[in-house]
């Protein structure tokens, strides 16, 4: 079902320091810088191998992210996983049990199309899947 | 400096039942199951395409791995990035002010060579640098 490790996401409270740590100290290419508004997040992508390093700072406390700051400060967040069809993926998983968090995909950062699985079916583990948009990796 | 993602460490406390989600409802073909005694823990290793998971229980609750179980329950606990050599990653992260946790590698998961990176040095996300065994990956 699931394609391969797209990301990590990591919440921080300062986005130019940690882009400066991933980019300048460990030495990965920065590849996108994003507001998804829809999502209430200021994001950066950076690349590791064939996938990807999210760097999240929340936009408003009153969401997933702000509070997961509130609660535990900067750190590791969530796992994405690559697949090629979100609906198949999601469909498979909810056969087995798995529900996503929202009824429907949601956009992610350029352009991909993501959901978030229910905590409650992943081990706690903030799961997300993606599709990446068409010619994206 | 770092390659790619290798792995993301999930910190369980049944291993059996962490194993059967991730092989028989998210996919991934089951690599290997080994008790490290050196770092107190029993772990399982998942394919996903050329990463891994790795579900790590702990077999002391006076480890790192223990005492975040304790704090936090089940969860993602760490990420680890492949490198080439060890030694050299390690010594290009010093120079730029990025010290590992223990003076020297410990041995990771399958004969790998590992070494986990200060907390203070990566924004709180715990960072592990990984050099395979050789013909391992």
């Amino acid at each position: 079902v699931l394609g391969l490790i797209d990301h990590v996401g990591v919440a921080v409270d300062d986005l130019d320091a940690a882009t400066a740590l991933y980019e300048g100290t460990f030495g990965m290419a920065l590849a996108h810088r994003e507001t998804i508004a829809e999502q209430s997040v200021e994001a950066v992508l950076l690349d590791v191998g064939g996938g990807h390093v999210e760097l999240l700072r929340p936009l408003d406390e009153d969401t997933g992210l702000g509070r997961f700051l509130d609660r535990h400060g900067p750190g590791l967040h969530h796992v994405a996983y690559r697949v090629d069809d979100l609906e198949a993926a999601l469909e498979t998983l909810r056969g087995r049990g798995v529900e996503a968090l929202d009824p429907g995909p949601r956009r992610g950062i350029r352009g991909s199309r993501v959901a978030f699985l229910d905590l409650e079916s992943t081990g706690r583990v903030l799961t997300e899947i993606v599709e990446p948009a068409r010619g994206v990796h």
